[in-house]
């Protein structure tokens, strides 16, 4: 049995996680090359190109039409996604994108229908599903441990101190690019239901100085599952104790818990009493769930039936958001069958 | 240096949580003495007397008269809280009252007023306050290593399979018994601030056949602090693996956290992984802490400067109670400023 | 049913263990009352005595002839031990003793025997067999979950800096007061087994300038049981972290491993890490071994059958420690066998 | 800055470890390639080439002809490994051979005389060394953390229950195949220190039907350092709960514990108390350290300045492993200058 040939990769957007994830998978990933590397800012493009040996292009068309490139990793703005998403599939290339698929619903619905029409595979970046804590979580969900989900928790911590600037972080970023994840977390660890209800509370605790510029970066959301479930998601943009991830789900039949920043299994006894060491980056702490995610993608891209969160899963984890912002912005419980398209 | 004299106490209820009161002041405390349990249960109170070589009373009078008694644990239904708390202030008796200090806030005010008139103890017993996690966790407030608070979580899950029974448990009973332990331990965790907002969630998932009798037996309560703090406070009456308490605070400074149902430090690795024991009731769970909070009381009652959380402690963890009963009821967020008299 | 009487206590030997054990005894013991306190150095009888309510005595025979007191509680240098329990037992007192029983077997054969001809209690203060971690070690021993015990370990550290003085340090103290313990522990550990051979190796690494007088203050102990398990055991006189104590016992089944310094269940984490607090003193972190070492004394002395570690225990941990002792004097293995009366 | 080409290796022994890391390195490892297989077993040769896309072979000499290859990994019995590594190191190829490096020390010498001869890289597998937990417990040590190290321990488990066969399993083994990693380990976590002395205990309890064959399966070696650090090395061949590696070094400044058989950070709380999954392969828990060490491999092949365990450091295992078996042979403890070549 002949293992399939790579897939053949063009990573779109060398930014940050951009230049992580270009390394990943020419590095990390035997089932995938990276073939090229797209950003309009040319001297992006050229430094993880040579980092990963893939070559520069500054136009994603270079890649769209090249017939020896079967798939894309998008990791520019959300705001390029739909445009990317659609063309993308539209030239029949397999699809990665980072969260979120789209910030806008109607948008994250297009992409949805181009790729079903392309008949190509729409993954959405939602690494915690790859994360060993949380894929065991999730197991003792399935194989009945934690009997039917009553109460669930997942929160998300950037490690502090914040540096970002709030002037340039677009409105609601807290909401579709944070806690994105931990909406996505929650439905992943109550399979089978879906979020009824949405109650969010919101502020600028970190950076109290640009709350009047509509800046959030502490939130708590609560959600209501159609099964009865409780949840409640929890972000800040400042942990000072590095990358925080966590998840927690409880049910009739007992708790899965999940997620720690540990770098590894040592314990130091000193004067001080006992410590260990915590990550400070998720691409230090998700770096093995990274890697799983894309192995997943080849594997669906080569028609393997693995699960993988969808095109579908970002527009249920958007509408969450969406709601969420909604309930910010009017002070009270949102139906999700509220939020507009 | 001598020290005071044990104090004179009587326990007036001797039901389960009473009788552990009994035992615990006679057996574990050499502050004190027990010299009376009371019930009008004379079985009750003579089997709790006898354990404790404590006299059995069926009348509150007989101790409340008697000059060789110096203070009263009140570990009756909440119901009679009030009447009790009062008679025991105008008898000039030093008062240790379970939680709730009563189930309606006009009568809380009552008796703080009893007490402050008649200048006597009065202490709720929010025992969390004394088990080490928590003290640790609010001294990692205290010395500034969390900073200002900005997300907490308290919770309490009730060991499980739950076995009580919904048509004889009073109304909101999940409020005034179970989260009123969370509304402050949550206060506790932030200390100087007060809750101003709630907006709480609840649902008969435990035994839903009970739910349209308004039987309640899990809850999410979501709280907003003056000081900008986000809390949740969550609670089952369910938990397959035992009675769980756990504290939360994150600030600008760390996050401290506290709470283990752990029974010892005993680990055991066989064939299915490794393992440790969970403790199945707050009598074992938190004997330590109950000791230390009739320890604190007695040095109070003594005349010395101890934190404990007060009749006015109790007032406000009950109007928080009272917000989120009314923040079901009307589906909506409560301020704490609606909370009537 | 009515409980037997408090048992009447005298302690002698009023130090750092004793004022320990008269207030533990006094204060957190309801089965026995405090009666006297021994200590030719009336100043310290005087302050423990006034501390817990007893009479203050110079002479040991003021309370060997009192007929009111049922038991004594030795906490003497173990020079002392042999006279005290002799004429403690011929007084028909119950005898509860710290370790080592004595320090030469004859004189701990002779208390045996004396507490057997009196037929009264020779219990000898090995207190981590109280320690929950260690007690329910025991349980998976005992219920078949570790199997048939095949390794095993003790450790005692004590908290450092180490702030003694080598030259008032007894010779070998590090066998007979320290590792006597991890001795006893290991039996504990390894029910019905008997220890054959010792192979000790010691030195003075904490403070090596004090080796040349013989002070040793490192120690690692290999012992064989009858059983075929091999056990270790290790002492250090100077931990920066505090006291440590742990034992693990793996064995054909499963292993338990217990000990721990924690203080708390509190984790604190902040920009060093997670950390949490660790004990600095074997009366903070085994306090209530203590004390449960004290009942299960009470217990017995009132006719009950429980476990408690006899005079019998005693010698055969002091065996122990002396076959350790003649392996590091002859730097060989030695046989239990060879060691003589 | 281009990065050097792919490292073309050949693996040599295509077993159950050989074909961990011929997958490890054709699939993990981007510096690499797996060009060829060797095998006498052309069925096992070709499965592993088949998995790898690497060319299978049936002799050696048909790869260490071949110019095309930079270096080879052996992962043969041991007793072939002394021809091998002369051979390779005469064909200027690099070395990666499984521990231990040969079974006799004159072999051992040989190997590492030829390897420095030729200048090629000599590396032998402990594992260990590459393991987060063991990276980080060398960094306490060497960043001051831990002063100088006292007390050591490193054990060794294999996951039970023990399947294999005593009969075929060369004398030795427990010291020369399992042992030898903890050997290292000690010397890893007590550097610049050598060890002078060991006293070692071994028996059959695993399958005592076979010891009077000589078959040995559990093991505890006591180890002196010339730094007067006393350390214990502990092996089993079967423990219930999985594989088990740890290690713990105690200092005058602290301790560093590292080694946990945990799969992820799930934690599952249930009727039986909380319970988490342990490894039961060291290709499952040691994978990421298998890779970590070829990495290191590769970047040493190409002569950069990186921390590998070498062919000395084979020796000095080796060395440590045959006083241990003379010290078994003849009960007493063995000077390391009485090792014979």
């Amino acid at each position: 049995m002949t293992p399939p040939k790579p897939l053949r990769t063009a990573l779109i957007g060398a930014g940050r996680i951009g230049t992580h994830h270009a390394n990943a998978i020419a590095h990390d990933l035997h089932t995938a090359t990276l073939v090229a590397v797209v950003d309009p800012r040319t001297d992006a493009a050229t430094t993880v190109a040579e980092q990963t040996g893939a070559r520069p292009e500054s136009e994603t068309a270079a890649v769209l039409t090249d017939p020896q490139i079967d798939a894309v990793v998008i990791t520019t703005p959300a705001a390029l996604h739909r445009d990317l998403i659609i063309e993308a599939a539209r030239a029949g290339k397999h699809i990665f994108t980072e969260k979120p698929i789209t910030t806008e619903l109607s948008e994250a619905d297009e992409c949805v229908a181009a790729a079903r029409e392309a008949d190509v595979i729409l993954q959405v970046g939602f690494n915690r599903r790859f994360a060993p804590g949380f894929v065991a979580a999730r197991a003792a969900v399935d194989d009945g441990r934690v009997g039917t989900p009553q109460l669930l928790r997942s929160l998300t911590r950037d490690p502090g101190p914040y540096g970002g600037d709030p002037a340039r972080t677009p409105l609601w970023t807290i909401f579709l690019e944070t806690l994105i994840h931990d909406f996505d977390t929650l439905r992943f660890l109550n399979p089978g239901s879906e979020v009824t209800e949405v109650t969010a509370h919101a502020d600028a605790l970190v950076r109290p100085d640009a709350r009047d510029a509509g800046f959030l970066d502490t939130s708590v959301v609560h959600l209501r599952f159609d099964n009865g479930a409780f949840a409640t998601a929890e972000a800040s943009f400042s942990a000072t104790y590095g990358y925080d991830v966590r998840g927690e789900v409880f049910g009739d039949g007992g708790m899965a818990v999940a997620g720690s920043g540990r770098t590894s299994d040592m314990e130091y006894y000193g004067p001080a009493g006992v410590s260990y060491d915590t990550s400070r980056a998720d691409t230090d702490l998700l770096h093995g769930a990274y890697v799983a995610e894309f192995a997943a993608f080849v594997e669906a891209s080569n028609g393997a039936d693995v699960a993988i969160p969808t095109g579908e899963d970002g527009v249920k984890a958007l509408e969450i958001a969406r709601a969420a912002i909604l309930s910010v912005q009017q002070s009270r419980t949102v139906a999700l069958t509220e939020v507009a398209r």
